[in-house]
């Protein structure tokens, strides 16, 4: 790991045993599972930006998101960095990786300050094989995951550079109905998660602008947001 | 389910435990688990094309494919159907679903003849969460499909339509080193396999043809596997 961090060590103390108890992770675990998932696990408190593990990687723990969230990335081959998916406390970052023993397909950032919680990688495998409120706990992380995967991929195969945009700006629109959206993060992350270029992204931008909305820097004012839809008719098997 | 199917009243009986039993998907499944599985199922022979679920539905039944191949496909808002996943034999149908009882994110239609057998949502839910040795499975079969979904997703936001093509390419080499390739379907499904539509499928073949390969009709001269080597080099963490 990079950048700051602030390491604790209370492996196997009450306050992990409360704390992983506590988690709505792992409901119905028993105590003495808790004790032996907490026996060899500490816990750290990463700044924001600190590199929880690298793409490629093998996984030497497993990383339980208790506080913060935490940005997957990819990269490859020159191309910039894109968000692939972000993972709030509480959840497992890529248990897929650490139960097949694999490389890590993805980065992980901290993107707050985040609480983490390290179970060793050969514990955790032993304490899903053998505790069947671990194994739950992990079968029904995964299978969140792998859907939100999928509506990825079906967003990014069935979906044009601008209904990407008109969607991602729809799930923005504020709860009173007004017209402007502050844009959360700048347009290099905006195009990242969206998987475009920055070119492709403002290209998208013009293609909205006019009778839709207007973009003033990080401000984004819609005039017609039934128009927006049009553009993007909402999926609820696509869209969350 | 449409197309022709052939089911079997086999419910319980000493083949369908067996056939469980044998199938490299459970390992270490006793005789009574395997029983308590078998006991509501059913197996099905279905013909190529038979739509074996919609997008959309609610999984009745957790689907074993335990001879074929089937695809997953997805379709919006009058986009061409695209090709998500195509699951080999043995390996379960979308699990996630099923055990989050959430309808279906895509679609499965049989690629070839294909042998199902269906265990009841219900009871593969009870028996996934009682009997470790299916909980490890699910655990496995999920992990295993998170990542390859991971894969998809990473090379659609990395990766531009022309070295989509590329790698697709590359993946059907001849062992023998030549430099034939025959196109084992229609363009339009290799369009919806790489996400893209088939404008852009025949631009990439356009930016690819001349020094590198000629395409002729269904067959594809590669003249210098290097130089499109060049154009996508392999990268571990997104080709198989």
């Amino acid at each position: 790991m990079s950048a700051t961090m602030h390491m604790t060590d209370d492996a196997g103390t009450p306050e992990l045993v409360a704390l992983l108890r506590d988690s709505r992770l792992f409901p119905g675990l028993d105590e003495a599972a808790c004790r032996r998932l907490a026996a060899p696990a500490m816990t750290m408190l990463v700044a924001r930006r600190t590199r929880i593990f690298e793409q490629g990687e093998m996984p030497g723990a497993q990383v339980i998101v208790s506080g913060g969230r935490v940005h997957l990335t990819a990269s490859a081959g020159g191309r910039a960095e894109m968000l692939v998916e972000t993972v709030r406390a509480p959840d497992l970052l890529l248990p897929a990786a650490v139960l097949e023993d694999s490389p890590y397909l993805l980065r992980a950032v901290a993107a707050t300050e985040c609480r983490l919680v390290l179970v060793p990688a050969v514990t955790f495998r032993a304490v899903a094989a053998a505790e069947p409120a671990v194994a739950q706990a992990v079968i029904a992380c995964l299978a969140r995951q792998f859907r939100r995967m999928t509506r990825q991929v079906k967003m990014l195969k069935l979906r044009t550079t601008t209904q990407r945009l008109a969607a991602w700006l729809l799930a923005l629109r504020p709860a009173d109905g007004g017209g402007t959206i502050e844009l959360p993060y700048d347009k290099g992350m905006i195009a990242a998660e969206l998987g475009m270029t920055r070119e492709s992204l403002s290209r998208a931008f013009a293609a909205l602008s006019g009778e839709v909305l207007t973009v003033e820097g990080a401000r984004v004012r819609v005039r017609d947001w039934a128009g927006l839809e049009a553009v993007c008719p909402r999926d609820p098997l696509i869209d969350d």
